[in-house]
């Protein structure tokens, strides 16, 4: 039995990265300790930025809600090296001392081409899949992201589908997810060999009932209800520079 | 293969956060730091009371039972960042230097939509589904919380099940359901793309016992018995803001 | 498809509690620190003692074989208040500075009623019935405790069989237990909406392998090949008040 | 459906240990701490080695290799009061100062009796059944140890196969296990009513490779293929009493 | 229903090592302490680096991405002793005071031997075949490792599959591996009977987008659609001796 693998167009490399406050820590250190920490830390910030509006890379900063981390980081760079150092930039820096890893996901941007290219073409370098595989990721108030796998299991098998079968599962998938464009944004990363699922699924929204409208609608797509397997979900609301400093005030 | 999803109608977003208390840590605090940290919280409890008695939100406030955790908070408000402020206000209080974070979930009250409207109808308007979806939680002697999921394995799986197959099942549940009404009181809340599970059900009661008598006999309902999938249960008995400083004595 | 659940008769409520001990901290304590720990918990066991001599409740209390805990107490009282106020005052104990939270278990002795009641019968209210819904647990040498779900799985679905098929297969079950009368003494407890899995078995014994011998025949009957799921598994000595100052001698 | 079980012979309670060195703490201790640490355990370890002279138990003393601990011990004892006695004075012990606990396993040494006896036998009693029973560990110079569960699963079920099928497979099985005679010694412990899985699984080997060839040769037999399940493994090389103060110096 | 195992040869054994740094302890020491663990710990990297030179071993040690840890080690070693030896010593040294133990796999170079040997060869000692067992590891500049099985779930049991009906599996799979010779270099290391899963597949790149690219067009190989399942996933970056005071800098 041969199956057919597809091509993918591959973008930045990708971390999320979540951590937890030290609260107690925190408050027990003294001010300058605190207000050198969030100097530090909004300088870490404004770098990133920079990096963003060079285009060399993009980021995303969010609260999230409940006990599972306080802050979600998700960091696109063009190299794993970038991430590395990134991470290990933050894990000096002073703020780290009150922030407790929470989880951490790395992948790749990742568009699978199910579709063959007409003759000419050169999909993967249009403007609309160069900007699909370097996002800037939106700015928007609210974040979801979870991870995920393709079934293989009993006749739930997705890796023994032929090709066009799995295309067409993924083409009618996508005609659930257009109904909520402007609505959702999505980030689809790859994660084969990377880390311990195959995706991971970032989804963005101006209204947060639109995330679980939509992982709700899409969860009766077959290529979800039959092959798709969730690991866990993490919510966030939008986090700024300029909040930081009232955010931290103990 | 298309299966067709349902109209859900969303109310409160719902923050269920668990601590545990460090007894000894608690213990060798002084008094003065024990009696801060008692009136401070109990001006949190104040300030929940008001946002309660105002329709802005509810809360649930328990023992829990075993050591799982010591209190269970449910919070309702109208917006994740509400429940996200509310969290880091209750983070930085003093009483939280003594708290562990046991367990957290997200969600947001629901209602799912089988029958059709009939034409005129405002379903989601009338007042009978918007106190449901905007309700003042019971402050009733017990509590019981654990989420859930729809199974999908095999043959047995809910999300490749037609809608009206769906809604007749769900229909024979509910009227499990009503054998125990002024017994139980029930608030389902969603969790797709904000938590790990699918949904959470939050029981209160008056007499413990019913909280196993209709989880019991809801497990032979089809629904449970072929496409229910269970996490963890949590159970409490009702906390109150007066016994707080007794229950803190030490 | 519609199958019948079986009513229950609910005794008390049960708390299973497992403690370590952090012997380091234990070893460093000063003897007078321990010796009024000592003593202070010899109290309280005397307390729980009158309550079983009250016939208000009742108490085991075992040493783990191995590392998952030192100690397992089993705790039976009429309301679930009584267990969080035991538990908490077992927490606020001297003691409590050195055990460690290892696990616990929350249940209510629980008899199901698969045989129909004779016309005028009131089998709940006999002798034997309410000494099995509130029992006097025995001071036996050897417990195991283990918790237990009813399988639903592809063809293996307990709930989805008829009430007869399941009584008639408990029934057989029960037969392999007569055989070990005398030398096992079981009380099943039911944890759904309480707990993680359906039922606690907690089993006494004079003899360490008859726990072995009578669980393992048991998992040869089909109620439990096919439909039994098994959790962790926990093994005990008898513990005595007499013997705890020399236990906790270092 | 009436399956039978099988009458099995229990010898000696069992306990596995592992614990892993807090080699910080452990150096920045003073040597004079470090040396009565050694001294005492030296101790212990003499005393453990009487027992065994005596024939009035057994064990096996293990460095594990990887991060799951440093030692592995197996404790042989006639009962579980000596077990629990042991592992208080272990706990109780300067050097345990310096120990985490890692993993345990409680269990009893089991031989199942699938061939029945011949009139006039006692097998049971026989030197050779006795000597598996009560065995003086080997000294040799490996060590895995792995716990297993005979699967309960669809059409892959051990617990539903008649006695006879049963006896048949593990005597295939046997046969597999006797090429590596001489190569390697197995002893088998029972842990159902015990711990968490059903069966513990010790083997011993002059030659390292040995213990990977004979489980991975055994899985191909039908009684692993389809009615095995496996837990976790743990692998070590022999440690010496000897070799102690060379290993911990610092 | 008998199933022929295959002959294996075995080469190092091997050991991954995955540490994460403290970095506020270290932060926290003085500069004369980091100065100390950075040039014992460079000894070490010399002392496995003659190790390699002399052919009696090899070692990886790479950065890894994300929070599982920050350091990814793995050791080859002609034995088991070695492997604890090494191990202990890296325990004992000053660095390790600010490693956090964060996973290891204990497993050895496995070639597993599906086709007949020619009369009169002698495979084993070939040169090629030498030099996989006992391979120098590339310091390519990305590794990956993962543990995983091969399944034994109802109608996909690779341990019931003929002999032969597995080698053509394999040979499909190696024909899928060829495609990548000079972009990927695969160490297979055998573990059962060792550690948890059964093999450890490592793999090396120039370019880490190989790694996602093989692992995942594989995954359709049937070999892995129907019979794999996977463990974590680690990626890293190459590390070297002369890195690592600027890594470690703070």
């Amino acid at each position: 039995m041969m199956v057919e693998a597809v091509e993918t167009f591959d973008g930045w490399y990708s971390l999320h990265d979540l951590r937890s406050i030290d609260w107690t820590a925190w408050k027990y250190a003294k001010e300058e300790e605190r207000q050198n920490a969030i100097a530090e830390f909004t300088e870490l910030l404004s770098k990133w930025e920079a990096v963003e509006e060079n285009k060399q890379g993009s980021h995303a900063f969010y609260k999230v809600v409940g006990q599972k981390a306080d802050f979600i980081f998700m960091f696109l760079r063009p190299t794993m090296e970038e991430l590395n150092e990134l991470e290990t930039e933050l894990n000096k820096s002073k703020f780290a001392e009150f922030l407790i890893p929470a989880h951490s996901y790395v992948s790749v941007v990742e568009i699978s081409r199910y579709q063959p290219e007409k003759p000419g073409e050169d999909l993967e370098n249009t403007p609309y899949i160069q900007g699909r595989l370097y996002p800037t990721l939106p700015k928007w108030d609210y974040m979801s992201f979870y991870p995920m796998d393709r079934r293989r299991e009993g006749n739930d098998n997705w890796y023994t589908l032929e090709k066009d079968v799995r295309g067409k599962l993924l083409y009618e998938h996508s005609k659930t997810g257009r109904k909520y464009a402007g609505k959702i944004q999505q980030v689809i990363t790859g994660s084969i060999g990377f880390d311990d699922w195959e995706w991971g699924v970032t989804l963005f929204a101006h209204d947060v009932i639109q995330l679980k409208k939509i992982v709700y609608e899409m969860r009766f797509d077959e290529v979800s209800s039959r092959y798709g397997e969730f690991g866990e979900f993490f919510v966030g609301t939008i986090m700024n520079k300029e909040e930081l400093a009232n955010y931290l005030a103990v």
